[in-house]
């Protein structure tokens, strides 16, 4: 293990981009927020998933000049196109239409399709917090590991959606969640870390639970709370995918085995002007409540305190900005492998 | 078991209302809406309340004649004041001034607050299919029963959420969950019915199992996948409570202990229209093939089929329409209780 100062990877990432022929302008930009997912402590969502998009790009499966259009547009309302573009760079200008529209009407609801991954959902969530409102993000996961409740064939995948609420003088509540009791991302640090996983993250056609992440092809996640998990990685899927024209179901390629073919991912932006229904400094000092009131409760043996949703990701925050992200052997010799083939600075 | 015509069991309710100083407008109202979930197959936010409802009234929790307000107002949201009504009729209000606002901007958002239980989740989420569009309701639970993850100080609700796609010839998609593994309202059930709960249902401050529901006081629910359910249930009361000004957390009374003091229920309906992503019969037609596509799932040992969320309500509704809705002998005297001490007609 390896700490980074943040601007040391951006920096890398960028030069790895530019040399696949992205912007300088959104080189810059998504290497912020792919490393905005690290300084988090979302280290499955982060660079980690770099070796993967140059993948894509290298074998013509995402288009690094995206024209990003909006397709359909109404008062509190957009469809936007992303040209296959990298999920990121969509993804904040969905962002930002859904605040414009959202300060004129109160609420917006962004769709985009032709998209790809984008990272962690909270790092899109977040970004109306800085407009005063609350940020809602879904999206149709980059495979299918989730069958239909009761079935055996992945039609689903983990359906992400994540919350990101203001607060006063506490940190923001973001939650940030697949629909199954895991992302497949953490099966696949799992993996790269050779640790076992607990009982209940995936299960075979028997029912049996895997432990062993390198046997995660054998079957597939569960959905939290069983039926209830499924209904919501189905609704997310349909509103993220199906309403947006994106892929949803028997469409999702598997980002991790088809390079070439285009995704077609789909997300949706929500956001929530708080001053619609209350004056913004009234609602985060309820929100700072909010956080005392949750941690005044006992606890149950076993556990040393009560955590709000967010709390840890923003104590991370604050150590990695300071002491560096930390990557493991097996992640930084990856890297190395893409920024030697691109003749691009190593990490040392 | 009995069987009742719902057309009688409206009209049963109605007349205790009329008795209560409802007007008639409100009190045919209340009774229809009362009555789909019992259509439905929701006997647990169904008639089955009505002891509830009515303890309240005669209690003075409740006001039989509010003037229901909209307090704030943008072009794509709205707060309303429901001064302390039943939760049905002012729920009916917000869901038809979401869709009218979601029909001129795309998008709305209506939060309510001062409002008390409103039955069924899914009768409000349902409303926007009228209209082409995708409704979808949060509130915060009548009760506390959660505590926060690691804790043992009940501080949340079963928040619920509910989710409804309209279709083509196939029933429409709807969720309607709680965000803990069951509702208060099916231990309630189970209790009313000497049935065990199934492990998982509910735990003590120890983390044992509870099965017996006549021991439901000695401990809690428990969320769909531990923490991730309890985030949902914090930020759906955030959203549906403190956003709205209505209860959440601390604020929140047992509905079934006090019957006087305001409840202050808030919830969250939400109207999305279809055409401002995709024309409608195009959207709908594709929903029909998300049903075919689930369904052509092979499923696990086990599980005879797949089902869609609201496949099971949708084809009760059929039955219960045609050979009418069954009631327990325990649930006919609580009512015939009460109609005989209100000198109502009784169901015979």
């Amino acid at each position: 293990m390896k700490r980074y100062n943040s601007k040391i990877l951006e920096n890398f990432i960028k030069n790895i981009f530019l040399k696949l022929n992205m912007s300088n302008k959104d080189a810059l930009k998504v290497s912020k927020l792919i490393i905005q997912s690290d300084l988090y402590g979302v280290n499955t969502h982060g660079i980690f998933r770099l070796p993967n998009y140059v993948k894509r790009i290298t074998e013509g499966g995402m288009n690094m000049n995206p024209n990003i259009k909006v397709i359909k547009e109404r008062q509190s309302t957009a469809l936007l196109d992303g040209d296959n573009g990298i999920g990121h760079i969509i993804m904040e200008k969905a962002s930002k239409l859904a605040i414009k529209k959202a300060k004129k009407t109160g609420v917006a609801w962004v769709g985009v399709k032709n998209s790809n991954h984008a990272g962690a959902g909270a790092t899109y969530a977040m970004m109306p917090l800085e407009k005063n409102m609350v940020g809602i993000y879904l999206a149709v996961g980059s495979a299918n590991h989730l069958p239909p409740w009761g079935g055996i064939d992945m039609l689903l995948s983990t359906n992400p959606i994540a919350i990101a609420i203001p607060s006063q003088f506490k940190p923001p509540i973001v939650l940030d969640m697949a629909t199954t009791n895991t992302s497949y991302g953490k099966v696949k640090v799992a993996a790269s870390n050779n640790e076992n996983m607990p009982i209940g993250w995936m299960q075979d056609e028997k029912g049996n639970p895997i432990t062993n992440p390198k046997n995660a092809d054998q079957g597939f996640l569960i959905p939290i709370g069983g039926p209830k998990g499924y209904g919501l990685a189905l609704m997310i899927g349909i509103l993220a995918g199906s309403l947006n024209g994106a892929a949803f179901g028997k469409n999702v390629i598997d980002f991790n085995k088809d390079f070439k073919t285009t995704t077609n991912t789909g997300h949706v932006l929500i956001a929530l002007d708080i001053e619609s229904f209350m004056p913004f400094e009234e609602f985060i000092n309820e929100i700072d409540n909010v956080w005392n009131i949750m941690k005044s409760s006992r606890t149950m043996e076993g556990y040393s305190n009560i955590r709000l949703p967010g709390e840890n990701r923003h104590f991370i925050f604050e150590k990695n900005t300071k002491e560096g992200i930390e990557l493991n052997e097996d992640t930084i010799n990856k890297l190395n492998q893409i920024a030697k083939s691109l003749k691009v600075q190593i990490l040392n």
